[in-house]
């Protein structure tokens, strides 16, 4: 079924869910899943609304113009989507397979709402997997010495394939600063701990080191400071110590997938909303 | 902080938030945190309120009288509860000791938002350590032969001591349809099995002779038939093959305390509305 | 590292890890992993080693004729395999894509040490995305009406390929009778339920109607009594009220695959017993 | 049934288990359990058996004396007790009741093999509760400027009590490097995060700052170093955005009280072994 997605952020007072599903019955619009939340500790309010499309009388761009004025009136940090207008998701890999597989198996099973114009690689392996859900695959390798072309290179094909997220898919590149600032909000990361533990390198063996008894993953959008953005999702996976830093790996793989899975669920279907370095997510 | 706890359901239509909402918002009320759930399948709609109490100009009577007339207009099964009155619960147990005494722990330790005016059993094991908490303890033993005597009794003292709920902490007896016929929505029981498997008695002996490798425990309002109620709350642990049946009871109780524990907060914080013998829970 | 794994099922008495153990100090058979079970209840008892095997004299042949007279002495119900010999896994599928792409993603990977001769169905689906793979791939439709053809063809596709293990990977089919008894202990299923719940058809329609709080997926060996076999792993995922049909059986997918991945690897490596119908899991 | 307790550790080279099973089949000693571990990158050896006491000619004196000269010839740290000596355990609080309550009740429910000679705490808000157990309370404040007496004090108690273990549930106070090291191996924390995320003061404060999904508990051996020593048990449990600071202590209330007790119950059936400043935990 076909709904707007509109979704609000703004501080908290008296009459605003009031206003807003006041606003929505005044045009007949049928609410089909409601979530809000107050933050004592902020003082602001978010809400997220799916509303059935054909209950309208209006389309984004009218719903848009209708609704502005409430908008201002409570200074909304607000947008309104279509799911019948899926995000354009450009998804980034290196070797590793698992993560992108997944992503690409449950897109090419309708369970992902999205498209995918391309993959971009450092490394050709996963071309022809790529390939055969009949996405383009760009090849862009990535000098150790200077960076700077291949992130001018993945820049560019961001922008040509008016991407409007793109996935970390294990891509186990930083990107420049510079390029997490324009994409805020729009990059999604897999961490493979479970953050803040273990950030950067090797994280698998960072716990090994520590005999810690869970491994996690972490799903969050990227920023300039590394593995310290926010947090969208997280799981972890009972070890043992008879577990080697293989085992860690090949667990982990799973945890990775899943977290990944879930998290850019959430971000396709608007239900991420980012304040104060945190998220609130109306899974 | 003090909250009036609004809870709904009635058949869906467009409108319902813009009404209540409106409801509120007209008398300043400051909602807290706000649940919705549309059941497209049965056309139902549900929804829980929090409202700041100081908020609004009326007590629990005030604002009776005024919603009333929204809740005809819209066939609404509703009730509207505060914080401040908790609900007075009975618990029952036998002779097991773990479920009556994590609930009585939380409820000393003000995590638990009732009152707890007696606990019946039908074995004296428990007496000392309820009466530590200065609870009342009566003794209601049950005769194998007749229980008509015992129940007459124990309804006598739930009545008595003016109960809002009962909550069978493994009591292992089997309450008469009648009562529960009387009692219904209101009556908790904790079974140790992952319903609707090992319904009756020895479930963990059921589950050892399957070999099943995760064991559970389900909370669910009692009905006259047996462990077939409503499911408030479950919750499962891993088990092995080497897990003797000894050892199955003994991870079990802790999932029985922690399922129980969460269905019962769950019940008096009115998150509980049941439907079609289902319940949506508003966590 | 190329290993001997010998597993052994026998009756517990003093005595049987000295000797077991003695023969293969006598060899200088280096243990890399011990495992032993000791059931008080049946009064049998279970071992795996995994020994390496470049610290032995001998192949195959040679340690099972070096160790027969001490099984027969112990009354053992024994086997020795080599790592370096993969088993041979034959696939069905039906027209859901979500076992089977996992598995052979972890089979692409190295994941899964085993060889795959050949995937079976009774659609056509799934072919393209197998033959990517490089695995040959059989359509072997089903005709309600009189099914024995088809499983008659099955059956020469099994034993054509010479298959130590056949996986439905949610075939969706219940084999013959005579198939379970001839193949035991060496077809495994997935089932979509935690078992012995929601035994047989739709079990998420099943789960949904009694408003389980939790779904599950149960992995086993196949016998001729439906969903009935040997439980190797089961796991469960959260569900609440919100969820409908569709989403239990989207996050039933993930379960699902997560255990019979489980379940097959732990088979692979010989890590599973079976005894009364249940099993030994040396995980 | 009474066990004797035989714990090993020594460098890996064939034979160990040869030896160490034959020595026991010779005085035709039942083993009840067995585990087994060889840790490739260290070269390490671990082992674990449970032999029936009575199936032993010899007492623990008995059995030290025969089994010292393998002891010898394989460079073993062992150890060897007996079920039928429980463990001494010392347990600190300080304000808050929920492990200390959790522990007593296992206690006291014949669930912890142990002996609690006494209870240690710098209130005295659980004298009554730990008294109605029928253990003596100590009452030993710490004065902020001057630490050293109480800790004088603790350390004399822990001697007077001839205390095998002390057990910091949520003690709250940081032991002194002396009294730390004196007692290496012996004095088990529970730590309310999953460490290593959280170090120190505040967890949950930290954990609501940084916004992650999972919040923890660690159960770990004290070293001079906060939070660093070697790590027993650990699990987590899911939180959202809606979860105020509060809402995580209560959540975290419940997953260390279980690590506790789990992490206390492995160490007191010698289930723990020690390594560079990691576990073996043959659970």
């Amino acid at each position: 079924m076909r709904t707007f997605r509109l979704v609000i952020a703004c501080p908290d007072r008296v009459g605003i869910v009031a206003k807003v599903s006041g606003f929505l019955a005044t045009y007949n619009g049928w609410i089909n899943e409601a979530s809000h939340y107050s933050d004592n500790q902020s003082g602001w309010f978010f809400m997220r609304y799916e509303i059935r499309a054909d209950s309208l009388p209006f389309e984004l761009d009218g719903f848009t113009q209708a609704f502005s004025p409430i908008a201002r009136e409570f200074s909304m940090d607000w947008r309104v989507t279509d799911s019948a207008q899926p995000k354009r998701v450009v998804l980034m890999a290196s070797r590793e397979s698992h993560c992108l597989t997944d992503l690409l198996h449950r897109w090419h099973s309708d369970e992902l709402d999205c498209e995918i114009p391309c993959v971009i690689s450092n490394h050709q392996d996963l071309r022809s997997m790529v390939e055969w859900h009949g996405i383009p695959f760009f090849h862009v390798p990535v000098d150790p010495q200077d960076k700077s072309a291949a992130f001018a290179e993945v820049s560019r094909l961001v922008e040509a394939h008016a991407a409007d997220a793109v996935v970390l898919a294990r891509y186990m590149q930083i990107l420049p600063p510079e390029l997490c600032q324009r994409l805020a909000g729009r990059v999604i990361n897999i961490h493979h701990s479970f953050l803040p533990s273990f950030v950067g390198a090797k994280p698998y063996h960072q716990a090994s080191l520590r005999g810690v008894k869970l491994i996690g993953a972490t799903c969050h959008y990227v920023t300039d400071e590394l593995d310290a953005g926010p947090i969208i999702e997280q799981d972890v996976v009972r070890i043992s110590h008879s577990n080697s830093i293989e085992d860690l790996v090949r667990l982990g793989r799973d945890v990775e997938k899943m977290v990944l899975a879930r998290g850019l669920r959430y971000h396709l279907q608007d239900r991420v909303l980012v304040h104060d370095n945190k998220t609130v997510v109306f899974a």
